[in-house]
């Protein structure tokens, strides 16, 4: 197991979506950067029995969590608790590096 | 429940020790901004049944996670997983300050 990583050697965008980039997976906790060119969206969801919190490393990122709305900056956190709607869209004009952490991974 | 926080809102530090500071806590998932000055630590400690996520968002953090151990800088990520002794330190001379996800919250 690695124990040490830098995020951005994990970097990785694509042209037509957002990319979701491993960094550490348990069987409790994961762990992704996810990369968003700017429009890019991760679709409104929820998952019961896991709670995820996202921390926004660089860019904007236009949260919505149940029926809020938020654009987060730098250095801003969201909670999205288990069964409770979320979603995320880049609204530019910069990238998005947001980090992704799940407790547990869902199984869906 | 609130769903959104601005971590530089949450930054408390302790002349004597470092502070833990909370933002996020489930069941499942905690979420605290750890504030060390420089030279302050967290004593090597190790847990089993949860895994513990560093990620540090200014500073410099010498973090020990078993037998290895890493200066990591802004950026940089480190995984110490159940059962791993695990310990940091604030080398100077700036502040540090980590963010440090837990699933799930130990007991003791």
């Amino acid at each position: 197991m690695e124990n040490f990583k830098n995020i951005a050697q994990a970097m990785q965008f694509l042209p037509d979506k957002m990319k979701k980039n491993g960094l550490f997976e348990t069987e409790r906790l994961f762990c992704d950067l996810y990369c968003f060119e700017p429009g890019q969206t991760q679709a409104v969801h929820a998952h019961e029995g896991s709670d995820k919190i996202y921390f926004v490393v660089n860019g904007k990122a236009l949260v919505q969590i149940g029926d809020s709305e938020k654009e987060l900056g730098q250095n801003q956190i969201a909670l999205a608790a288990s069964g409770q709607r979320h979603g995320v869209k880049n609204p530019g004009p910069e990238r998005l590096m947001l980090l992704v952490f799940m407790a547990p991974k869902p199984s869906h």
